[in-house]
């Protein structure tokens, strides 16, 4: 058996299919985001602009959220020292876990080392609690999602075409009526930027005896008065019956979790795997994260900041002929390109040429043919980035000829 | 469906089983460990020693550690804000791999969020890489290998009993010869502290044409001259195919990794969705872990320092006649109990009358009939907290009158 050959042969699968990555060697810099150093790979350096951060909000510089971590590393140290169970339960994990509850109006809150951990460990673990239980997932939600959702057999798994709610409904009428179900779905879809319908989620959900599962990675501290996510904003945060998130993205941080009922809550943490056997996070990530939570639950001005530039964004964008995705009624603004070899190389222009840091989203994140860059403009984002960001997009839509809105080019 | 009946029905099995665990809420002392604030339920607290962190040397208070920490958040910030591809590759964890790749003389290495998720991904993914795989596993292998090596077909699994050599042959002889094999196991099983023959394993695993996959995350750092592991203490690093560890034991901090050759380590990285579609590592994660490792390499005193004390540990404890388990030939030093409510009890008298923590360890983590209590003397616990535990444990196993060895009590 010749191993080597066949590790060759698997990476050469993925250059073929144009989807090999070459990571970019980024150092952002503390109080001066999104500008971020960019190592070459002979060593040398040139400075960036990212524009496509997942710290929607710039919370991984607010200096409360520094502080809280500085000061927790001079307190507790560095690791945690074991697992939750074995030594790894710190004061700053009990306090974060409570200040999460109350964040999304639950009775407790659970960490765990990641969102992917989260949602993997919780919906694998789900089908242990409820022998026979039928998972109603939406075809786009996340590969984290679909990691824990395959735990279960062929007939627990119903797909439901994305934020088709008609179909949704067609599968719930179609199962039995005692089997124990879950709706697991997303609020923000990370690629095309949409919102899912989540009253009317909610309501099949009623209608049907099931139980709901969100996933509001891309809308905690976003969206809401306390930045509790969509579900907040739209009034029914008490109707969702485990509320899922990270603390990597709007929070600045890092780490998974959800919230829900005690027992619910007792119950995944007393058989999830993912949750029993893996060292916690150090006590500097759960008392940053509080900080970061706490702060966000009373500055409302971030998001109508946050809201702002993306609109500004849109329509800057919109105005030029390029191609918005219609999609988008979010902070994440995905422009469309249509071809890998484009998309990449638009990328690499922008950075080596402009300065614009922006990764191309190509197969299997997205579907073929519907490759594009995609912008998280956040409340760092200045109009004289925005300037800098639309000229340059403009010159390269010239240059490379690709297909603008409205006929303003071929 | 009644859910709620459902949860705690679950819930109630875990305490008829008498596993239902309580955190203990715990803030350790940076420069003091193993001291720690343990908070009650009542929110009273009161200071304990700690005798079960699996922050084997204590590196979660070493200032270099600690300082790199502080820089980096002061550099770059909270967060990494994205996964490895899209704009959360930080110069830190480029550092970083390469400091791994070269403390286990690979060519590469990878980081992954944990090493629950090194183990799960990265065994995951080698199915997809080697069609036809088979996988040798040791029956104790860590429940993160394990729910890695559930995602081959029941055929693609074959489980030898702990450490038995010959069982291993028996089933490599009985495999096809042409097919993909891996050798899975680790080099110190940490709840009995034994340690697997590296150097016959490998020696198979090339006579039967299979790779070999060690998990080294209970060694790394503690054994070999510059703490590359048990692999490297008895020379056979070189030997190993995928060696996985993590930075969340000795090292200090939080994280998992892979180092092997380039082409494994840009397959898995390439493959695996739980490192592909996850944030990554904060940067002050990244720089501490990276600081540990140097600072290991070069200290091997504080090896020598840490054996010292497990080995006088156990040969304290075995002159008191309390019955360490004959397994141990590592740095943790268990001590049987075999009965869950009096593992559960000695455990909480120690932390309520004597301010000493150690966990029981009970099913399922450990067969029923072998409850213990884990200890894992670091190089800080001192000559009189040892004085201390002893007279405690003394006490207790009169008072519980539990066996001795030796005849010392019935």
């Amino acid at each position: 058996m010749d191993y080597k050959a066949a590790f060759h042969n698997a990476l050469d699968r993925v250059r073929e299919e144009g989807r090999y990555r070459v990571f970019i060697d980024l150092k952002r810099h503390r109080g001066d985001f999104p500008v971020a150093t960019w190592t070459r790979e002979d060593g040398t350096t040139a400075d960036v602009t990212v524009w496509c951060s997942n710290d929607y909000l710039g919370q991984g510089q607010n200096p409360v959220v520094l502080d809280a971590m500085h000061q927790a590393i001079e307190e507790a140290g560095a690791g945690s020292g074991g697992t939750r169970n074995i030594s790894g339960t710190t004061h700053y994990h009990v306090e974060l876990e409570r200040e999460l509850a109350d964040w999304h109006g639950k009775e407790a809150a659970l960490l765990f080392t990641s969102g992917y951990v989260s949602n993997e460990a919780t919906l694998s673990t789900l089908y242990k609690i409820l022998p026979g239980l039928i998972v109603f997932s939406d075809e786009l939600n996340h590969n984290s999602m679909i990691s824990g959702i395959r735990a279960g057999a062929r007939e627990q798994r119903k797909v439901f075409r994305h934020n088709d709610l008609d179909h949704l409904e067609e599968l719930l009428a179609a199962a039995p009526e005692g089997a124990p179900k879950l709706i697991a779905f997303e609020s923000v879809y990370s690629m095309d930027g949409d919102i899912a319908d989540i009253p009317a989620i909610v309501k099949l959900a009623k209608q049907y005896g099931a139980l709901t599962y969100i996933d509001e990675v891309h809308a905690v501290g976003m969206y809401g008065p306390r930045g509790g996510g969509v579900a907040e904003r739209d009034g029914v945060m008490a109707d969702i019956d485990i509320i899922e998130a990270t603390l990597a993205k709007a929070v600045g941080v890092m780490g998974g979790y959800i919230a829900a009922d005690s027992v619910i809550v007792d119950a995944i943490r007393s058989y999830a795997d993912g949750f029993i056997f893996t060292s916690s996070l150090p006590p500097a990530l759960a008392a940053g994260a509080l900080s970061s939570i706490r702060w966000l639950k009373t500055h409302n001005e971030i998001r109508e900041a946050h809201q702002e530039r993306a609109d500004t964004l849109k329509a800057r964008m919109r105005k030029a002929g390029l191609p918005v995705m219609e999609s988008s009624v979010s902070h994440i603004v995905p422009l469309l390109v249509g071809d890998p070899v484009h998309c990449k190389l638009i990328s690499d222009i922008l950075l080596e040429e402009h300065g614009i840091y922006v990764q191309p989203i190509n197969f299997p994140t997205v579907p073929r043919g519907t490759e594009r860059l995609r912008f998280t403009p956040t409340p760092a984002h200045t109009d004289e980035m925005m300037d800098k960001l639309l000229d340059a997009l403009e010159q390269l839509w010239t240059h490379c000829n690709i297909a603008r809105v409205g006929g303003v080019a071929a």
